[in-house]
């Protein structure tokens, strides 16, 4: 069955998968060939090259071929839109408590409300 | 053949799927059963039963079966250790400069360090 998949579906399919994320945190560092991100592997170079087209495919990392050499690097910002969804989700009462936070680093002067007089009890 | 999961390729894998995004999206604000959650879908019940035990397995949801009504609720900072992740892939030169602005913010009166003299040129 053929489904189409969401930006946020490639993203996060292609980070649940351990020796993809290793490739990632790899080229974090710098650019790197096929052959230098498959070293640390014990995996075949199809593998690897397999992994490397998921990572494509998502928009996480892009690749440049010079001769016979093909040059991965990661794409700038491609993780943002995960990161933005996962930050979302958290629950009413702590964005309450972000909020609050917010207004108190933005008023940190501000006396009691005169509406509200010092010794009030209710 | 089999292969074992860790807690990201869970967590990242559980993301991957619109529908089970949409479940959590919903379960931010209460939990709900079973058939509340499914309403929005235009998914058989079975089907949305099965998204919500990859989504517990993985660790996001919890369930409770209270007679014959099972309730499902978001299990707090399940998705931190996907977030920290994400977070970690930054590039160097954007921590450096995290690092330089946190050094700003710590020492905002600092003079020039007398070691390099204003007009030194290299």
């Amino acid at each position: 069955m053929a489904k189409y998949l969401s930006e946020l579906d490639q993203l996060f399919q292609a980070l649940s998968d351990g020796t993809r994320r290793a490739i990632v945190e790899r080229l974090v560092h710098s650019p790197a060939s096929v052959s230098t991100l498959a070293e640390p592997f014990d995996a075949a170079l199809p593998t690897i090259v397999a992994h490397l087209r998921v990572l494509e495919r998502a928009g996480i990392v892009s690749s440049e071929k010079v001769g016979r050499v093909r040059t991965y690097q990661l794409v700038p910002d491609a993780l943002v839109p995960a990161n933005h969804w996962i930050v979302a989700q958290r629950r009413p009462q702590e964005r309450r408590l972000d909020r609050l936070g917010e207004h108190l680093a933005r008023r940190p002067d501000t006396p009691p409300s005169p509406t509200e007089p010092p010794g009030a009890t209710t």
